[in-house]
């Protein structure tokens, strides 16, 4: 509202006004410098990026358009004073990666919505765009657009769009899986809930060698886009809220149950043996899927361990989610309700 | 970030967390009800709505996709005091349209970030909901996903995402003005700021019969397709700023500058003859654009009266935006700098 100026607008997409920016960082460098780093690696689906009313995107022939939106918001998503600057930019990125990767589409253009607030260091907000673009240069994805406001409040309030794409009807859903398929799951789960843990920890140890999967997870973008090509999965999707909230969903898409044996669950150093973590924690951003029985996975894809944690059933007469314990008991798994900011 | 549950997922696209809204709403009635109003509202071009891990849009065939992101934050682009809430919803959805609008696409699909704080009101969202399904429905523009989550503060904050499609190569752009070309704009100007003040007075008069403006804008979205599709503009964009700030952005993309007739300016009657109002108050979203002079313009265009305003000539030597006054004098136009919600 109110005449932002656009300062961004001389040749490619969206509002990002120059006004907040320039309360905020004092000067139009960084800006100018976002908007020429946009420019110089826009790819090949981008026909207009930033600077005029919208974006213009060129998906490859015979694909559909596939859209995801996720917030980053300090002091829910994220704290100053627990995620640096370049994790808070990857994990704003990552989030949205993660649900073009968990069905299989490749990324055409990002869009970042981004209000600061009025006494943000510029530092701070350098580190920020840094973290964000080393990912998505890894990703070969080009930030095409977005807005920025000044923010209300003492909270940076992001939000990220990716925009994907994938040959017509193949993308993976969460509504394939049929009773008798297997259960399978990328990498080790817990180990973003552990770091958080430690993070919260006052003269916590740093322990860098079991690396950052709450600072800087990794989305399965090459997984996802395997498991599509080859026709491996009948349903997919991304381990955001932990697997007892998640693979409820891919159980109520799908009109299935699940039966999971936890000893199989491969744990995240950083969880340090507690199973609650990886069936609660969350935001591991690891890829859950399903496959025929006949179907051969790989151990590995793309470098990413694949595990089979276990199968789908009839869902009737059975509880939607049932685990069994290295003893063999079988019981309802419960849903998990930890939250990792919780104020 | 956290445990949250996607009670959207049964069917159709993205994140809408049931924990934060059930927070909010104390059940989950009213999601409930999004969600079933979404997928009976799905247009052909959405094949997966919300609740996988993206939406999936199919825009026809030779077409280019475009997108458009809006934040809406309460205290920097609406108040609760001064904006009812199904102004505020109508106005989310308004700022992207526009957009779209301004490049003559027609919508595809919108996404909505949705953040709430945990003490607003069941009724308040129930309106604020009213008011965006009310625009979308003339529109016809599903919500075919989002994010939602529980506010940091106390502030509502919202980002809207507008997809929308135009055949390859005709979406409209800013960068097409040439020196000769003239100058229109579309509606009246200035009525959005005169209702805003007339909002901050205490007291206030109402005076329904001019209309609502600022509370209730209306997307140019007719006129811009007619532009693009009769080829009438040679530029366009909308008036989110106001004139004199966002016809610099013109004349920056295209590198020209312009002379504006202030006395043929189109004034609101909200804007009780203020040129100041017409000129930097902004929110109009109005469109703006440029034809060949030899261009026959309708005086209307689906009802919209169509006015010229001024010329574009060559940037050499003379300000990039020169006003006319009704006396005959000459002068740069001043950038406005004026903020609706400064605070």
């Amino acid at each position: 509202m109110g005449p932002q100026r656009k300062i961004w607008g001389r040749s490619g997409a969206t509002l990002y006004s120059a006004q907040s920016m320039q309360k905020v960082g004092g000067e139009l460098a960084l800006i100018q410098q976002i908007r020429r780093d946009s420019e110089r690696r826009a790819g090949p689906g981008v026909s207009l990026g930033i600077g005029d009313d919208c974006a213009v995107l060129r998906p490859p022939r015979g694909h559909e358009v596939l859209v995801t939106t996720d917030f980053t918001l300090e002091g829910r998503h994220f704290r100053r004073d627990w995620h640096s600057p370049e994790s808070a930019g990857h994990r704003t990125l990552a989030r949205g990666l993660s649900d073009l990767a968990a069905m299989g589409a490749r990324p055409l253009a990002a869009f970042l919505s981004l209000a600061l607030p009025a006494a943000t260091p510029q530092a701070w907000i350098t580190r920020y765009f840094s973290g964000l673009r080393d990912l998505a240069d890894r990703y070969q994805v080009p930030l095409a657009g977005g807005d920025t406001a000044q923010s209300p409040t003492e909270n940076v309030l992001a939000d990220i769009v990716l925009v994907g794409s994938a040959p017509r009807g193949t993308a993976l859903r969460r509504s394939g899986a049929r009773s008798g398929d297997l259960l399978y799951c990328t990498g080790s789960l817990g180990g973003a809930a552990g770091q958080l843990l430690s993070l919260q920890e006052v003269g916590r140890k740093r322990k860098d060698a079991l690396g950052h999967p709450q600072l800087f997870p990794e989305p399965r973008g090459a997984v996802g886009e395997a498991l599509r090509r080859r026709g491996v999965a009948t349903a997919c999707m991304d381990l955001s809220d932990g697997l007892s909230s998640d693979l409820r969903q891919l159980c109520d898409a799908s009109q299935v149950a699940a039966v999971v044996e936890l000893s199989k669950i491969p744990l995240h150093p950083w969880a340090d043996g507690r199973m609650d973590l990886a069936l609660n924690g969350g935001e591991d951003y690891e890829l859950l899927f399903a496959a025929r029985p006949g179907t051969r996975v790989p151990r590995r894809i793309a470098g990413v361990p694949i595990t089979c944690i276990g199968c789908f059933t009839s869902p009737r007469g059975v509880p939607q989610v049932t685990q069994i314990k290295a003893d063999g008991s079988k019981s309802e798994m419960p849903r998990g309700g930890w939250e990792h900011l919780r104020t």
